[in-house]
């Protein structure tokens, strides 16, 4: 069965996560909103069946739709080697990435934080407020958390001796960060070494480092989550 | 085997979703942080072990300890009778109610727009403008999702043909926003009335009534998320 990825064709996004998962898996998929016609299908879903999803990200797993990134994660994090196999482990799993997806709302909107449906220019004075304090509060207190997560476990994976999508999710949340704040994550690197290691051995596991390299992977820009607005990193 | 519950003892907020779920199913259960040295057990369960929470609500089950409501909640259903028994239905309403979580988000920064560590007092401006936006955009769009999903299922729930916990959540999300947006949400029953007729007939299923009756119910109050400020609400 070929997996059929739905999401906006030009931005990382929530989809990033799904993708980083189905690449390291090396199952075969298809990312529908970037092929011709792709993105009517994706709108034509949207609106299909009785279940209807909220948003992209949606995963198509034969007659299976699923929305919610966190969740497309925990079904196939089970079903490709992505996650433990006890119900502890996979819940403790699917705990991490839930608050991951809380920080990637708090990570938005530092640019965003009076609407999503205006542009970054209508809010920036509120922008940089909600940004600074970002940069002193919550941004030391998630990266402490996950930090101190792998401080307790000596295999350097957020869950046991192995990389889960967890892990995954977390290169490409410091992948953003850096990206997005390059001078509030160069100051972090001495305070929380071992998020940054983690994100180092991510970074050259043979499929992820062949699928940062090719054109399936879209470059970070100002239409997606993380954003470079240097002044909002001061 | 006695659940323990361990939230914030003096507001709803993210705890409550917990407790609906734990009424409506009839279960044993203890309110940890609203009994005598409760809120220091709290606080010692956030320190424990390797694998620690990021932030109440936790429930204790046996040896196992889980945060993030939505998770929990995903545990408690298939145990007690609050979701499918089936892998499609189950997911689905995990994704029902994830999107509610990303619609509790930002209910709660409609007065918190640009930190939750400040006062409202501190942020009323920015709140002003948040709120606006929330009433005019975002609120109508997560109520008609609601509203056009039990468009599609003539039983009235979210999923099939009984309550899950996803049902008792939108009850309790229609029920704080009646008390945050009172205006708001009175213009809204003719628009969205499925969701409204669902939000009273959980209220008076024998379990729900007779805890909102009880002195278990917290009061709504303006620390939880969903606030009364009028000004919020023109």
């Amino acid at each position: 069965m070929r997996y059929e990825l739905y999401y906006w064709p030009e931005i990382q996004g929530r989809g990033e996560f799904i993708r980083l998962a189905l690449e390291e898996a090396g199952v075969d998929y298809v990312d529908v909103a970037r092929t011709k016609g792709g993105m009517s299908r994706m709108m034509r879903l949207m609106e299909a069946g009785s279940q209807p999803p909220f948003a992209p990200p949606l995963l198509k797993a034969g007659k299976l739709v699923i929305a919610q990134a966190a969740m497309i994660l925990f079904y196939l994090g089970g079903r490709h080697g992505l996650a433990p196999k006890d119900e502890a482990g996979r819940l403790w799993v699917h705990q991490c990435q839930l608050t991951l997806a809380d920080f990637l709302v708090e990570i938005h909107d530092t640019h965003h934080p009076i609407a999503s449906g205006l542009y970054y220019e209508d809010q920036k004075p509120e922008a940089r407020r909600r940004a600074a304090n970002f940069r002193a509060d919550r941004l030391p207190k998630f990266l402490g958390y996950f930090d101190g997560i792998l401080t307790r476990n000596p295999r350097g994976w957020l869950a046991g001796a192995r990389l889960s999508y967890a892990d995954l999710s977390l290169f490409q949340v410091v992948e953003g960060l850096a990206y997005a704040f390059p001078k509030a994550m160069a100051r972090s690197k001495s305070r929380y070494p071992l998020i940054h290691a983690l994100h180092d051995r991510v970074a050259v596991r043979p499929h992820i480092a062949a699928y940062l390299a090719s054109e399936r992977r879209i470059p970070l820009n100002e239409q997606g989550i993380f954003r470079h607005y240097p002044e909002l990193d001061t």
